[in-house]
């Protein structure tokens, strides 16, 4: 009389972390917006952050970069910094192309 | 706030001196100026090239070390690419801090 009865899946309570959450996309917007978005995915246990920009947008980036090292996170490292040209279709169609930038954070 | 000004390298640096001649700063000009100036420093044969620049200029130093190997030096690669941050005294004493970009293209 032996009873069996299946595992259960551990699956569902998986823990998914997506890349997408660990990045931020520099825009217009004051620099402490993005400098506060990078601070709180650290604190939230990322291992790292990828922040992106483009075109004017790429010194911003730089600078919440730098402020996020300098100011709130001694101890984060700039691991890597990649740069690219990305091609941009306007509206009309026309297309332009725009510099970007990727820093990688690291703790 | 104080200044380290020991320690300077017993190597004393001829290659240091080449390195200022073999670099760009961006400013404030059109960016084909400067894409020329790394264009014609590789053509002197220099066998590398670093663009520098601080603020909100940073983005144009990104468009010249992209410009240069998009359109004209196809085999150029970046080599690394560091930010920091910079302090500037203003002519009233004051100070302020400033992002800053090295890109060191190689042939």
């Amino acid at each position: 009389m032996a009873e069996e009865e299946a595992a259960e899946k551990p699956t569902e309570a998986k823990e998914e972390v997506k890349r997408d959450e660990n990045t931020v996309f520099v825009g217009k917007k004051g620099v402490m917006g993005y400098v506060l978005a990078v601070v709180t995915q650290f604190n939230n246990g990322a291992p790292s952050v990828l922040i992106k920009a483009r075109g004017k947008l790429i010194s911003r980036a730089v600078d919440v970069a730098e402020i996020v090292r300098n100011r709130f996170l001694p101890e984060i490292k700039v691991e890597d910094i990649t740069i690219k040209t990305e091609e941009l279709t306007s509206e009309d169609g026309s297309m332009s192309k725009v510099s970007a930038i990727e820093i990688t954070l690291v703790k």
